[in-house]
């Protein structure tokens, strides 16, 4: 035994007056970091809220979700119901996008406890009659707090009367236990104790294109005709091809005027010819700076009118947002303490030692003026929102303050609501969770990378879970223009498919980056996991007609993906075992089952592979003796299937993936139909 | 798009001052739901924290954890140190029961961030005479924060005047990379922009019998000889046994005056004869109530003595508080109030609908007068604090609010921080972990009725790991006065020995309830899972030398459990593949796997069952192809295994369990040794 402290001899410490509440509320959702951070929805989603809600003994409880949009303004109220095992949920719609707030409470619910009794004990035949006067009892009170309600005041004074009266008890106990007096007392409960949330949570709700979009990166420049310098008009031109392919999201690299000194050349070279036209992420010059348009693109006005153009044919323009500067950009004059000083007075350039970047200046985020240039910084974000830009692609953000990111995301959000962000970040994983978490909409991901079938299955799975699943959004990309991974490179025609087909129904984000992608580019750099001849350092002339260009097969795969609610979301991924360590089977079901997708691949580019299917049969709503066919939407093949095992078998001469819809045969009155 | 809102035109609002702070502290551990209680140690752990520390780009990260003993006074700090992957770690010892508190603080280390690009540009042969310059200006800086420690600040400038000499820049790189130097720098860092976590986390360190103890309950009344009713003295005559058999802490149902009205009699009939014992658990009587001692079995002298008795043999005596009162019981007059009043004005007695307990008035805790209440149940614990108990084993806490306990338990613990509690709740899974929450030290679980390899490999791996292994600390019971399951009822000796060698090697915390276990009692009163003639109800007498009792088996056990460290904690359970669903095979293994203990239980008590074990050898320390030696505790044979794979066989006529203490094979200058 130790020696008892020395408080022993204290007085008691008085109980906190909340501790009369005998409700304690625990494990809320959605939450991340319990409160830390907003959990994630887009609009038209139903929030689900669930809290454990403990009180002791087989008393029940009562309760209330409340939100609300933004912070301030009044609540509203949903009631909690039980799912069992004292857990409990409500759920609000969200219908605008932007900030929206939820609290809980939850109290003793007296009236059913004691009805609860009431009923056990009159069923077994016990004698009620003082449980009918414990009821009188809190029916008078419930009254005495409804006075300003006549009809519940009334309505429970004469349920209080009957239950004194002496009508036969059982006559009493029907009247105690009817279900539209238990909706007035609910309705009028004493509340004076319930416990609370002791703060709200928060929800941030973004367009539903945060979560579903098909995004395709192209650089403008290579766009004009004849090895001009391509245009905005180019682009506009572009806009029937990229609604062909299907895609949402059109994404250009910076459309700022580039700096000249120490501009790169091609390949990354460190000198630059007189018409080399440098990278695009040198931004600033002579021109202008950040809120500035290269002339060669055209004009403000152009860039305007091709951003409403698109619009109308349902794509958003994604502007990219790359926070440094060239030597040249108009900052470095003007407010030379935003950047990082050497000790000779100059300014640091980009490294990562021993590499050096002379061409870009980082800016300082903890430079004395640190204030002006995080307002200046959000100010590029607004500039471009009032010219009518919603989707924002950040470039390298994991090499600015997650500080700055969370304040600066929260001002544009609360402007401009719809606004979405992409964070480029391949950095370390926490740190990539990190700006999500710190409100980025969208991730780039470690897809580009997995590539067996162990690597997706169990990056996939995390991804899609929680706690990832409540605030990031995994957005998959096979390429980008700094990314030829080595599977693209030494792969085949299979490999581009496969990859393809996995980004674009493994999550509901995916991207490419074209016409690179879809006509196979896969010449690297020696050495390097990056194009020969990258665009981000030259003009480059593309042939869209190219017989072997892959363009009508993504139209088709972004077909079933604008067909089948099952690849809107994240959820509803299952992993199906197949045995064959080259071949992977997926699914996605949508939250009814009424959509199913099931996707086989051949990871092997190189020989046919097959195997045995076991289908998760629950997992895509069909019965276990149930027949489903399933109808390959890139071969146009359909099968009769029945039970958990099926033989595949995919070539990947031909085609290397099934992209399987799902569905389930149903008997009608005359014959079989098919239907989602 | 949607409409901007019409936030639009707002001003920016100013980015919060510790915005400047570029580390974001993300996931600290130990966490029991993000702080809102604490997690649990005992005497002599070493707490260790673990935190992601994220920071943008390529800068490295400082930092400290803070710690003390208590809620005021100074904090003690010792350094993160980075684990990888954006993971820091620091570690403190706790050598002290009651509340610790820690906090974590962390800051870019400019120096050691500055120092890594200077390195890897000196090594790849760059000039770095600016970056030297660099870094001598960081120690000017630091020399001046350093004015109060003159050794420090000579260090630091002349370091800077060597740094900015004309000598040769590989020895300046020499001196800017040496390490005591970083020592001194990291001692005067600027932190001024350092990111705190909002408030400390708490651990409640516990003595270590709150995660290790061996419990033996028994009626007092029951070791009377010759029929006579058992007083203190003849539990102090009982010490030797229990010490013999290896428990460690002696739980005694309430040892109170018990009531006489409604008394109820054997077998739990409603009506008792004038020499009928009574329930110890109908508490209070004309000779007092929670504060006094049942005169049948002696003084408070006795008790006091008892508890110092057994002290000396390393016994802890473990009273049974049970919050609710007879109809004799002093309060019941003294303080109507505190208790439930009926419609006719007499008292609520206990209910569980329909059923009815006469014999027992529970407490109104949410009554008028409820602080009072809550007051003078605490001063309950803290009388018998005071008569020198330590260990309350609390009796049906889930019918008492949380919110109580939360504040009940914290006020013993801060007079009586070894204080230690085990609440007896086999109630609704959330309910049951919300009193771990809440401040109960131990908990009862629902080993007790998990039978099948599957519910044993279930149950068991989700309370030995995060969250629950953060709060709760399992204490496994074969049986306990009020419960015979099933399985004990009809099954065989082997029965009661497999489910004994189970609770004692799967949990740190274990108890019986005898000698009803050791003698094997399995008769049960007709249809219930209670038992016959129980001594809730009515004195027994027991022959404690019966030749079939467990008593040295048991003893066998305990003697394993206190030889193997291995056993002394929860951590460590491994489950191992063996492919008979009537063989359950587990190991527990120390941190330091010096000590490994291997089970084998044959869950079938009636037919001999054997299998191929599979043993996880990386899980038990031992090399693939490393001999090792099992030595079964339980039969004193010896196996010498090497391998995964080895056969075994159990016959439940002999022994039902295989109790393997492990040792490795080490080859030693002349022979072999086998070592732990």
């Amino acid at each position: 035994m130790g020696r008892p402290s020395q408080q022993e001899g204290r007085p008691l410490g008085e109980p906190p007056a909340q501790a009369r509440g005998r409700v304690v509320i625990d494990s809320v959702m959605p939450s991340v970091e319990c409160g830390a951070f907003p959990a994630k929805r887009v609009v038209g989603d139903q929030v689900v809220v669930t809290a454990d809600l403990l009180i002791d003994g087989h008393d029940l409880i009562d309760g209330v979700v409340r939100f609300r949009r933004g912070r301030g303004g009044p609540f509203h109220e949903v009631p909690l119901e039980p799912l069992g095992n004292d857990q409990f949920s409500a759920s609000f719609p969200v219908d605008a996008p932007g900030v929206w707030q939820f609290t809980l409470e939850a109290w003793l619910d007296e009236w059913a406890s004691h009805g609860w009794g009431l009923g056990r004990k009159a069923k077994a035949g016990k004698d009620v009659s003082l449980e009918l006067l414990g009821a009188a009892g809190l029916l008078e009170a419930a009254a005495e707090r409804a006075t300003r309600e006549p009809t519940a005041h009334g309505v429970l004074r004469d349920a209080a009367k009957a239950l004194r009266s002496t009508a036969p008890q059982a006559e009493r106990v029907a009247i105690a236990l009817a279900s539209p007096l238990r909706e007035v007392v609910r309705r009028w409960a004493d509340t004076s104790a319930a416990t609370r949330l002791e703060a709200p949570r928060e929800v941030m709700v973004d367009p539903v294109r945060a979560l579903r979009s098909s995004w395709y990166e192209v650089f403008p420049r290579s766009l004009g005709e004849g090895g001009r310098h391509g245009t905005f008009k180019d682009v506009e031109r572009h806009l029937a091809y990229v609604a062909e392919l299907g895609c949402d999201t059109l994404y250009l690299p910076p459309i700022h005027p580039i700096g000249r000194t120490h501009r790169k050349g091609p390949n990354n070279t460190l000198t630059a010819g007189p018409d080399d036209v440098g990278s695009p992420w040198a931004i600033g010059a002579a021109e202008g700076g950040h809120k500035a348009v290269h002339p060669q693109l055209g004009t403000l006005e152009d860039f305007r009118r091709l951003v409403e153009q698109a619009r109308a044919r349902g794509i958003e323009v994604a502007m990219d947002i790359a926070f440094q500067a060239s030597p040249d950009h108009p900052y470095v004059k003007a407010h030379p303490e935003w950047f990082v000083h050497r000790a000779d007075g100059s300014i640091q350039y980009a490294e990562n030692p021993p590499k050096q970047y002379q061409d870009v200046y980082p800016f300082d985020f903890a430079s004395k003026d640190w204030k002006a240039l995080w307002a200046e910084l959000a100010s590029v974000f607004l500039f471009w929102a009032e010219q009518g830009v919603r989707v924002f692609r950040v470039d390298n953000p994991h090499t600015k303050p997650l500080t700055f990111w969370r304040w600066c995301l929260a001002e544009v959000k609360e402007r401009y609501p719809d606004a979405i962000f992409l964070a480029e970040a391949f950095t370390r994983p926490r740190l990539l969770q990190g700006l999500a978490k710190a409100g980025f909409s969208q991730s780039y991901t470690y897809f580009t990378w997995r590539t067996t079938k162990q690597e997706l299955t169990e990056y996939l799975s995390g991804l899609v879970a929680a706690p990832l699943s409540e605030y990031l959004r995994p957005n998959l990309w096979p390429n980008t223009p700094d990314i030829l991974p080595e599977h693209l490179q030494f792969g085949t025609r299979a490999t581009f498919v496969s990859r393809l087909v996995m980004a674009a129904t493994l999550s509901a984000s995916y991207g490419i980056y074209g016409p690179t992608y879809e006509l196979m580019q896969r010449q690297a750099r020696e050495g390097a996991e990056e194009y020969l001849d990258n665009e981000k350092f030259q003009l480059r002339a593309w042939n869209l007609d190219d017989p072997t260009s892959l363009r009508y097969l993504i139209a088709r795969v972004n077909e079933v993906r604008r067909a089948e609610p099952a690849l809107w979301r994240n959820e509803g991924l299952t992993f199906h075992s197949i045995a064959n360590e080259q071949l992977l089977a997926y699914s996605k079901t949508s939250a009814d089952q009424r959509s199913a997708v099931l996707c086989v691949v051949n990871l092997d580019p190189h020989h046919t592979q097959g195997g045995w299917l076991e289908l998760d049969l629950a997992a895509l709503g069909v019965g276990a003796d149930e027949p489903f066919q399933a109808h390959d939407a890139l071969s146009g093949q359909r099968f009769l299937w029945r039970g958990r095992r099926s033989y595949v078998e995919l070539d990947p001469r031909e085609v290397p993936a099934h992209l399987f819809t799902l569905r389930r045969k149903r008997r009608s009155e005359k014959t079989f139909e098919y239907f989602l």
